[in-house]
């Protein structure tokens, strides 16, 4: 029966077959399991599917169901549920899931306790190995990962962690104190996620601890919930670069409104150097009027300067998103080796121009002021697309925040004008 | 003194210590300690910095290092190292090592097997829990995860899996039969990197199996590893956005002349539709001679189908990238949705260009032919957004592959033609 067919498939595949389903046919199947496996399966699905779904059932057993899942995930779906239906929930849940919800719902969002799990496992330092493994045994249906556990005393201090690894085949008489790493590596619960997750990809973890103010462990972050921050990360940035305000779900899940609220916004602030852009050329007017072949090379001019400035910016985005903690030396060091690239490219790119457009026109001076003016250009461009993402970080702001239509319309803007004193300056 | 040094921190911390020091400093450090806690903190070192090392160090301390470190690290440095170099150091190498690293060697770049390791640990079927935990004891030491132990038939087949933590925790006379999860997820050793990685992310393993065609068992990938995949292709799909070819190595250690290499092909590329759009200008010149208003636009009308269709492009590369198995009709979904979008965005900023070139000329009829103009270019801008990323899927290439830069120039040339065709016809 449909029981079965839950239960001998991983929890991910059945989601996946899921997913094709209506809330209320979800529900439905899912519904013939016990409320763990119906939790796994849940967790599982799509952050709107479960916002779906959680409108279709019934109190009593939705709250069952969030009492069964981890703690982080049905944070992440309380908060994004309506506040109405979620004071409806809570007097269901039992006590101690109530203030776990309540304590994780009032960390920031993007900050280690938005996205840590409170289901670890714990140990004093004062007990045998025997004793850890019999306190181990208890808490291990309740614990994401077991692969570390974390010592603490009894202020729930974070004295240092135990691998499973040596744990279980150490000796069982031995004191467990002398199995503890106490060179522990950390994360504070303000800290952001992107952070957390650069750590753990540093250090390899399965799983990082996550302290408050007083190095009290509060919850831990793990390894799969930090791919998906990565991936999160990533796609803000990739967002932000072409000019596009992060979504909160999928592309495909999001309503057409929502992507066109996301989108909008950008294009429009983009219109205003476009039409500064009309404005430098309405003051050229009276160069562009005498020698109209002017004309015929700002697209070239602008495209150039465009993709060169967005090259540098994308790079240097990139290095600062794969790098924690990258040094100040250091990009100084990047712009620096930006200008001398912006030298050298602009160098090539400013020959072929020069080659090409004087076979196009057949006039050299013609030809030496596309050349020159690309030269200019994407020296321009490739120093704004180095400089800008590092401006925009020391205002405290994301620096890939919608810097390639940033720079291209800084490019369109200065680019004409550069251009056009090129041209004034050689024909004269 | 160092080895006290080296053997307090974690090798990561370690590594990041050691990465400001020069190649025979870093050699003279780490040398001190014993080979196993050599080769932990050289796995964390950068790959340029371990080619940089492995040239100062001694035949022979390098081979025993080379033996310790673990087998995908290993193989990754030995790919990047000159062929002599490797043929000199391979007779020193221990047996076993040397025709793991052979095997490991052969597999395609961006592989499963590329990536994966060949230290895990596997059981056979008829045994019980105490054999089982007796020969986990064995392995353990060479095993990088023991979270999961793979159980293998006679012929190294996958059969199942069996979780540590129900091992552990089991009835030591019962048979490990009883433990097994026959339905496990593998991938195929000549998967690509990303969609293991997107396997991983999906089913929150800490490794998952690699098979060959006889479901025979190679490898495992490991966690830490989908991460740095995970990084390394949204790198490459940031990069190609921009037009940039992937780099080896970050952006900080690669050098000059390298970078050059991998951003001035396309920078070249793009001068051809630049110089076309040059012909169009030029094919329109008797229109734009007569009413040279129309040039002051130009900007405004490129950029906005240029960042219009770049938002798409990203979005869509964004959307396959994370979804391994997108799909024809959800693309087909999305193609309509961009399409709607075009229609809704254009028609916005079309407004609103409308508004202002009103506005900045006083001409109704001028106004008229740029709102038209804006309204169709991001209209194209967005269809072709939508659909080269898909095109190239299609033809077996990177959808990511150049798609905003490509965007833009395609916009220059159709745009401006689009721009000319619109006058001509409001204005007669
Ligand atoms: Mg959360
Ligand atoms: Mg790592
Ligand atoms: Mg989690
Ligand atoms: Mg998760
Ligand atoms: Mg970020
Ligand atoms: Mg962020
Ligand atoms: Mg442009
Ligand atoms: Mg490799
Ligand atoms: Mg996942
Ligand atoms: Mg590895
Ligand atoms: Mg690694
Ligand atoms: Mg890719
Ligand atoms: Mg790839």
């Amino acid at each position: 029966g449909i029981r079965e067919f839950c239960e001998a498939l991983y929890p991910a595949v059945t989601a996946e077959i899921l997913a094709e389903l209506d809330s209320r046919e979800v529900w439905r199947v899912i519904s013939c399991c016990d409320s763990q496996k119906q939790a796994e399966i849940f967790q599982f699905l799509s952050l709107p599917q479960q916002i779906e779904i959680v409108a279709v059932i019934d109190r009593g057993p939705l709250s069952k169901l969030i009492e069964e899942m981890a703690p982080d995930d049905r944070v992440d779906l309380l908060s994004r549920m309506d506040e109405e239906h979620v004071e409806e929930l809570l007097p269901l849940i039992a006590q101690a899931e109530r203030s776990d919800i309540r304590k994780l719902l009032s960390y920031p969002e993007d900050s280690a306790g938005a996205i840590m799990t409170t289901e670890y496992a714990y140990l004093p330092a004062n007990i045998t190995v025997a004793q850890a493994l019999e306190k181990l045994r208890q808490q291990a249906p309740d614990s994401e990962i077991i692969s570390y556990i974390y010592v603490v005393d009894e202020g729930r201090r974070l004295q240092g962690i135990v691998s499973l690894r040596e744990l279980i085949f150490a000796r069982p008489t031995r004191p467990l104190s002398e199995l503890i790493n106490r060179d522990v590596i950390s994360v504070r619960v303000d800290d952001d996620q992107e952070f957390v997750a650069q750590q753990m990809a540093k250090f390899d973890f399965v799983a990082i601890p996550v302290v408050d103010n007083q190095n009290q462990l509060v919850g831990i972050v793990t390894h799969d919930d930090a791919i998906d921050i990565m991936q999160e990360e990533a796609t803000e940035d990739a967002y932000r670069l072409a000019a596009v305000e992060p979504l909160e779900d999928s592309y495909l899940s999001t309503s057409l409104v929502t992507v066109i609220r996301k989108r909008i916004g950008w294009l429009i602030f983009l219109l205003v150097p476009s039409f500064l852009a009309a404005k430098v050329l309405e003051h050229y007017e009276a160069v562009s009027d005498k020698f109209e072949w002017l004309v015929l090379f700002i697209p070239l001019i602008l495209a150039s300067g465009g993709n060169a400035g967005s090259q540098s910016a994308t790079l240097i985005i990139r290095a600062m998103a794969l790098e924690s903690n990258i040094q100040r030396e250091e990009l100084n060091a990047l712009l620096m080796k930006e200008f001398k690239l912006g030298l050298l490219l602009g160098s090539m790119l400013s020959l072929i121009s020069f080659g090409i457009s004087w076979a196009f026109t057949g006039a050299l001076m013609q030809a030496t002021v596309v050349g020159l003016a690309v030269f200019l250009v994407v020296l321009m461009g490739i120093s704004a697309g180095g400089m800008l993402p590092m401006g925009f970080r020391k205002l405290g702001m994301d620096p890939a925040l919608m810097s390639n239509p940033f720079i291209t319309a800084l490019v369109d803007i200065l680019g004409l004008i550069i251009y056009f004193q090129v041209a004034m300056y050689i024909v004269s």
